[in-house]
């Protein structure tokens, strides 16, 4: 029985790609393994698998009596059901250490980079395996997405030499070209439901015994959503109410490197201690915040246990 | 200031020997780092240091406000105090995830091989840096210890590679004799409290909600036990009678390959769930049985949970 691959709930292009890579890694290494999805890929990663002629993974959300190796995450609210009754043999990530725990000795490979992509490509390099082109082309586009083509604060030299050695392999002569043309699918806004956009990129977190939400739309320019903001603060009031503390939603502008957040919180204190600035109704503007894993989901973090 | 790289409680060669290991390693990647420990080293780890001319680290037991790297563990109950008030950069181990969790992404290197020196050897080698001689030493004296000289369940080819490799480094010519050498010291009960004897190489962990104690002694001869059994038995009694539901001892024979286990708890009947064996009294005979981590607490793990 191949081992189960799997990323976070809500799969982005990086959870995808990282599934998809390690799958190939582990059945190279000797331990047949498969990607799969917990939920429906986004348009970006669609456009991105049927750029390199992949496609996407089987959707499967139980893993009772599976191997599972685990990508793109380590907390349990974001992972696939019943892993407590699998067993996990492997983690590859770039987020802080969440509350996933094991009984057996497993293996980790956990980074501080830009994206579990860039993880991969070493591991890649570490095992003396060689990347097939496709793969890497996910895996630059990828690193792309997460790092917002380098501009996130998250983005580290190691994710830059990686997106270089990984065009190569992949052909790819234009990296910057490639990576607009994957964000204006990304930002594509019309057409699709306020629960869509919602939903596109969110994590439920488990903030001090709170459950929170945080949802995060990356737009060339922050004027697309004008005509869709009363929805979406309608849309995040609704999923608050399904027993959530709070869900924020940030309406990231990745060329001017800024984020506005919607608010829909039991306590919007919270958004003033988190980022000391009061918030102008259930909005505020965070100058030069465009990441979610390093700026925002920290402060949140300890502004719920203070 | 001075990252600061720890082991868990109760220190063992291989948590004393990776601190030191990683702390070099760390400065050298241009990250300024220190080994501490969490209580006085054992007689075995004095003897390995003595060996490669190193000094015990220095003893430091609160975390607060400090840059934390853990070796060898990733449980909260093993763990330095106050480790929720620093800041965790890394982690590099080979036992099963345990339930620290960080607010920010860091570094994790973990394997499921027998010693966090054979990690740490890849570590080297990924990074590029020469091992200082002392330090291949010492880290493969851990080795040695943790796989109970490639003889424990938990040893694989990693292990002996990095052994091979690391002898070579430090200018050890019979590996197997500096092993015999170490166990001896290790062995030594006479003139040893009972109280040293239950703690000298001891864990607590929470099993779906009792604090479980585990003890264990190797010999190389389970005969050298025979007039303390009665002083030990009553230590672990009193051990448990401090808020714990079971404290096991693991008597291991290294030469024989199994383990008598002195039993005290709340309720004796996790042992037969555990290993399938009815106990004799306060002991039971665990033939093939040496590895606390891969044999024996995954086994109470799952009889606590059943």
């Amino acid at each position: 029985m191949a081992i189960l691959v799997v990323g976070h709930k809500n799969p982005d292009t990086d959870t995808i790609a990282s599934a998809i890579a390690v799958a190939d890694l582990f059945s190279k290494r000797g331990q047949e393994a498969k990607a799969i999805s917990q939920g429906e890929i986004a348009p970006e990663t669609a456009f991105v698998l049927e750029k390199f002629g992949l496609a996407a993974p089987e959707i499967v959300t139980d893993a009772t009596d599976q191997q599972i190796i685990l990508v793109d995450h380590t907390d349990i609210s974001q992972t696939i059901d019943n892993l407590d009754k699998a067993e996990l043999i492997a983690v590859v990530d770039h987020h802080k250490l969440g509350d996933v725990t094991t009984s057996n000795p497993l293996e980790m490979w956990v980074w501080p980079v830009g994206c579990t992509g860039t993880v991969i490509k070493s591991m890649y390099d570490f095992y003396n395996i060689e990347i097939p082109a496709n793969v890497a082309g996910i895996l630059l586009c990828a690193i792309l997405s997460d790092t917002v083509m380098f501009k996130s604060v998250t983005c580290t030299d190691q994710d830059k030499a990686a997106v270089e050695a990984l065009a190569k392999i992949a052909g790819v002569d234009d990296v910057m070209a490639l990576g607009m043309e994957m964000f204006k699918v990304k930002s594509a806004v019309d057409g699709a439901s306020p629960e869509e956009l919602v939903f596109r990129d969110y994590k439920d977190f488990d903030m001090s015994g709170n459950k929170v939400g945080i949802g995060q739309l990356e737009v060339v320019d922050l004027s697309m959503l004008d005509a869709h903001k009363e929805a979406l603060q309608a849309e995040i009031e609704k999923v608050k109410a399904d027993g959530r503390h709070s869900v924020f939603l940030l309406l990231t502008d990745i060329m001017k490197e800024g984020s506005e957040m919607l608010i829909a919180s039991d306590d919007a204190a919270v958004v003033e201690k988190a980022f000391g600035i009061a918030p102008n109704g259930t909005s505020v503007y965070l100058e030069g915040v465009m990441s979610r894993k390093k700026q925002v989901a920290p402060n949140f973090i300890k502004a719920f246990e203070a």
